[in-house]
């Protein structure tokens, strides 16, 4: 692998490369401006592509557990992470310093193992995910609802923007991948050099299953119209592209699933309670120039309106102006250069029309939109812009509907608290805002006010600062997307982001239909008794609905005395049975939760050594009846969820554990966690 | 209050009722033809309408914490039950019978209890839900993540379809008015007249604040042009309008978000294990039978595909027939008859043409689309329909496109179970799809190969059926919607369709902050430790973050003998040391995970009775590090959550239990659930 694109670049279709069957366009390098490569789909076989991403890459991915998708994914973003920095070399062409590389490719491989380890830890090792608990439908538990997320038998497509040519694709794939669809990526074409170099290194490593991943260089064509009602498509991009695909036949009609993350006029806002020599004031304004200058403010999470108290403006245009005034600008291979170039000519064109607009109601107070210094590189023929730093006039509209996607932030002033969560709002819903305080208070109202018009809010002070991730980063962990103007979608926020590409339905029936349906034991079901110990079974041999039927218990007044000394729990309800009896619950002695679990764990474990190593956990736990002195209790413990772990030799046994009186009431129910031994 | 309607409907805008300016149009009685009302929304102020929603009643709504939302849904449904049977009186001239009035009026209002419920169960006494686990995003715990949602400072707009003119409004009011939203409800003329009773019974209670419920009668004009970024408009009603309201400029641009519920060509599928006296066969025949006969058919859940085995076909047909046969249609007033008249004349004319676009490819086995013998009414003037079944000849494609929006259904055969999958997903994408089977093996296959394809699945068999609620019943628990022609939305299904309502937001900041803007204790913020054990303190006097740091323990051989002795879990890693040093995880004796709680519990509780009355419960039990002989433990148990019962004198109150060893390693982390009394 070299870290020279392509001379033409080629799509992966159908398990082949194959380049447009025209001379294409050409994509120049952002700091030199030479031709990187052509690009062009002509020719390619949409329908074709979207057949095959159906008929192979969807059942081969499908027929994978959550856990063995999980571990492709961890093993894709080793084999990516051993080649990163060919990507890194390449990279540098679209104008990214190696720190703009950094977010893009690391960036993007970290997503990867992140969504490699939810897989594991937050969904089954299955096929069907549950969601939300057993609802009884009917008073006799004959009836019962269940919801649960299936995978679709369809397609994802990726619309990327040109900023992340590798973060951009990674991010939407790990999720589409985890919920068992195949993906189709479409690249913006300026940067899909660097996006094509990573999917050969993909396809070259043989890791995901055949078909799962496509690739589609140049015009997307007509491949919206071969989608339909199981079909999924991403796009990140402009507000006005969502438009068009918002209306797009298959979307209006065919039911395609379509989820938009557009640019959008983050915020940031300055506390009221931060004063110059606080440390906040530092981390705003860092915060400030980080967003300006990381790819050159071309991040659709970028700091575009800097709102601060009317005291305080004066104060921050100066101390981002000084910081501002540290930053290199030029070749992003030279280490000493900050900030590189905009991914082409014709994007800085259209960030200083921008600049322009913005101008009719706020005037520049740092950088010049028609000039810079380069450091390395030649000013005209790469994409290079000045940091360009803005502050509004009182009342002015444009800043908040202005977006100049560069290195380009506008400072708007406010008074009150509620001024400026509603400057925000102006913005008509983003992506992210932060706030800097040190005031709980101001945390609590600011942040409450802004919620509803942003999907992720960072709220910055002394005590986060040091590990704090920044404003612009979206994390895997959490929701990227944003209400309204921002594009309404959602991306990634963990297991969320899994569930998103699959459909959640109700299924109603008895329980024995839904534990053979979810393949959990639905409590109501028939249990299986044997004369085995479920605990002399190995992981291999037990069967969800395997019961230990205990025998009986009686606890004395000895138990919870007994009880009471050792643990020291000398509770009244447990001791004093004057006190007791006046509890509105208890009516007089009774044993206490602890005891009576305790008693049950008596009951049902088998305690010779044995496949059953630990139990590492309870779930759920309710006292439903109290325990009197003289009640006699048993237990049901019933296998109800199997999970064996991939690298070991164990795996987890979850039990659902009812423990009743002498009346059949129940007085306990709760999740018993074990681990147990693959083989005996 | 009197069961006649309104000469002209007039529409509830702004605290005002107010006819349209003009005549309007007819409403005719589905039974006997006469004009039960005129109808115009001319001369209705819409943008008023919306600002009112927005500036009176949003405010006053979110004011409300849920259980104060919750409550008030309860006291309104006490309230229109008091007065159904003027609301079932009326609705007899819609054409229903009693039956079908139980299942809009009753089916209504018991939404409204089931919100009311869920609610005050399942969401907490605040403004604001927490969504998933705190996500650490920094080894240090300085910097965590936690996903909300909050409400949206926007209004909820419903378009309701004819057939369902209460249940259609409350099931969608009560989950936008638990979410923080003023509702505004549109319903369809035909019908409206139902509807506006209701409301002005709503509104003479004066049960919901002001501007929280406003009705618009009539045209919907340029309502939709009012709303935009947190705005919610609700529709159900047919796939062509659904569209319209898709391509709207205030949903391309502006972020306004859609639900769509359209009509769905929903399969009932006969499983290939029943035989002809199974009871089954009659389960599934009296499903199919109910289906078209109740609301005449016009029920977008109804079954409009039967699929059988090829060799089952003639036998379910000629059942199908004989059943057909017994229901009597007529004057829905008459307590004899089965089914009432279609909504209108005009309906009845779209059913017919549907049957005939259905006989390109199927023919008619029962029924006479030209022809009923009616019941105390006339059946030219009254929209009057017989029960239509059809045999669709093989290869059909019609039954899988026309929707006949009456009492018709179609049945198809199938071989394979793969091929009645494939029928069923030949619907692209319905509400919901019933399978009647009593094999466990048939329904696993079947319910994962529809779920793609569906909203909600029933599988019916003997076990269930007693308690069962059919296959059109959409409940107030399970999601309703389905993808693709179904339109992709989703409603009901408890919290998720309060949750749909709202903003989701991932908010990221240091513990303190989060405890600070969510109000719940988040792990790692600041503990308050002060001299008055939090125990004797009321529900008043608690605060989250009050913590208990309790004295230290020391773990000996003794405590571990007597706890085995005293319960009975003599467990090997407990019992026998050869055997324990051998388990992977402990290497020698270990104490019993349940006398480490016990133990914490001895630590933790104040004896003495006070306002803490007792342990409900734990959740999220962990045992992280072995506790060994000689260990000593200590707890910090802290409040984080505090959840007073509106109608009780006491509260729920969630403490984090952290139990830590001599080296300050975490040995077990939970949360305790305790009842605590709202005074000392």
């Amino acid at each position: 692998m070299s870290t020279r694109a392509s001379a033409r670049l080629e799509s992966w279709v159908a398990g082949r490369w194959q380049a447009g069957s025209d001379d294409g366009e050409p994509l120049l390098d952002a700091v030199t401006g030479e031709e990187v490569a052509r690009v062009s789909s002509a020719g390619i076989d949409l329908a074709a592509m979207v057949r095959y991403a159906r008929e192979v890459g969807g059942p081969a991915v499908r027929r994978l557990t959550f856990h063995q998708r999980a571990s492709l994914l961890k093993e894709l973003a080793l084999d990516l992470n051993a080649h990163k920095e060919d990507f890194h070399a390449l990279s540098l062409r679209t104008g990214a310093t190696r720190r703009d590389g950094y977010v893009d490719i690391d960036g993007g491989i970290g997503t990867l193992f992140s969504y490699a380890s939810k897989g594991k830890r937050e969904l089954p090792d299955d096929t069907v995910v549950l969601d939300g608990a057993l609802e009884p439908l009917g008073k006799g538990g004959t009836f019962v609802g269940q919801h649960l997320y299936t995978s679709r038998p369809g397609v994802a497509v990726q619309i990327n923007a040109f900023n992340f040519p590798v973060w951009g694709m990674l991010e939407k794939l790990a999720p589409a991948f985890l919920a068992g669809l195949p993906t189709i990526v479409k690249p913006a074409s300026q940067t899909a050099y660097l996006t094509e170099a990573v999917v050969r290194r993909i396809a070259d490593s043989g890791i995901l299953p055949e078909g799962s991943l496509q690739l589609l260089c140049g015009s997307a064509g007509t491949l919206l119209d071969e989608l339909g009602e199981q079909d999924h498509v991403a796009f990140t991009g402009s507000a006005h592209t969502g438009r068009i695909l918002r209306s797009h036949p298959s979307v209006l009609d065919r039911g395609v699933r379509l989820g938009v993350e557009a640019d959008s006029l983050n915020c940031s806002i300055l506390g009221p309670d931060v004063r110059p020599d606080d440390p906040e004031l530092d981390l705003f304004v860092k915060g400030v120039v980080t967003e300006m200058t990381v790819k050159a403010g071309q991040k659709c999470t970028a700091i575009r309106r800097v709102i601060v108290p009317e005291a305080m403006a004066d104060t921050v245009v100066a101390a981002i102006s000084a910081r501002l005034d540290r930053v290199t600008v030029g070749d992003p291979a030279d280490g000493d250069v900050r900030m590189g170039a905009l991914a082409s000519l014709a994007q800085r064109d259209e960030v200083r029309k921008a600049i322009e607009a913005l101008r009719t109601s706020a005037d520049v107070v740092h950088g010049d939109p028609a000039h810079v210094e380069v450091v390395g590189a030649d000013a005209e023929r790469g994409a290079f812009l000045s940091p360009v730093l803005l502050r509004a006039r009182p009342g002015a509209a444009e800043p908040h509907d202005v977006e100049p996607f560069g290195p380009v932030s506008t400072v708007l002033t406010y008074g009150s608290l509620d001024e400026a969560v509603e400057l925000a709002a102006r913005g008509r819903g983003s992506l992210v805002a932060s706030l800097v305080t040190h005031d709980p208070q101001v945390a609590r109202d600011v942040a409450r006010g802004l919620a509803p018009w942003h999907g992720r809010l960072l709220v910055l002070d002394r005590d986060d600062a040091a590990e704090s991730t920044g404003h612009g980063s979206p994390l895997p962990m959490l929701v990227h997307g944003g209400p309204g103007r921002a594009g309404g979608g959602e991306e990634l926020g963990g297991v969320r982001g899994v569930l998103h590409h699959m459909q959640r339905t109700a299924v109603q029936g008895s329980p024995d239909m839904l534990t053979a349906i979810t393949g959990r034991w639905t409590t109501g079901s028939r249990r299986r008794v044997e004369d085995v110990h479920p605990f002399r079974r190995s992981l291999a041999e037990l069967r969800v609905g395997d019961t230990i039927e205990t025998a009986a218990r009686t606890v004395t007044q000895e138990d919870i005395t007994q009880f009471a000394e050792l643990t020291g729990d000398t509770f009244y309800a447990h001791t004093d049975a004057e006190a007791a009896a006046a509890n509105p619950f208890f009516g007089g002695i009774v044993a206490h939760g602890y005891l009576v679990v305790s008693l049950a764990a008596g009951l049902f474990v088998d305690p010779a050594p044995g496949p059953v190593l630990a139990n590492f956990g309870v779930d759920n736990l309710r006292f439903l009846t109290p325990v009197k002195v003289g009640d006699t209790i048993r237990v049901h413990l019933t296998v109800k969820q199997i999970t064996p772990r991939t690298s070991a030799d164990y795996g987890e046994v979850r039990w659902e554990a009812d423990v009743t009186n002498q009346d059949g009431e129940q007085v306990a129910a709760y999740d018993v966690l074990t681990l147990v031994a693959k083989t005996a």
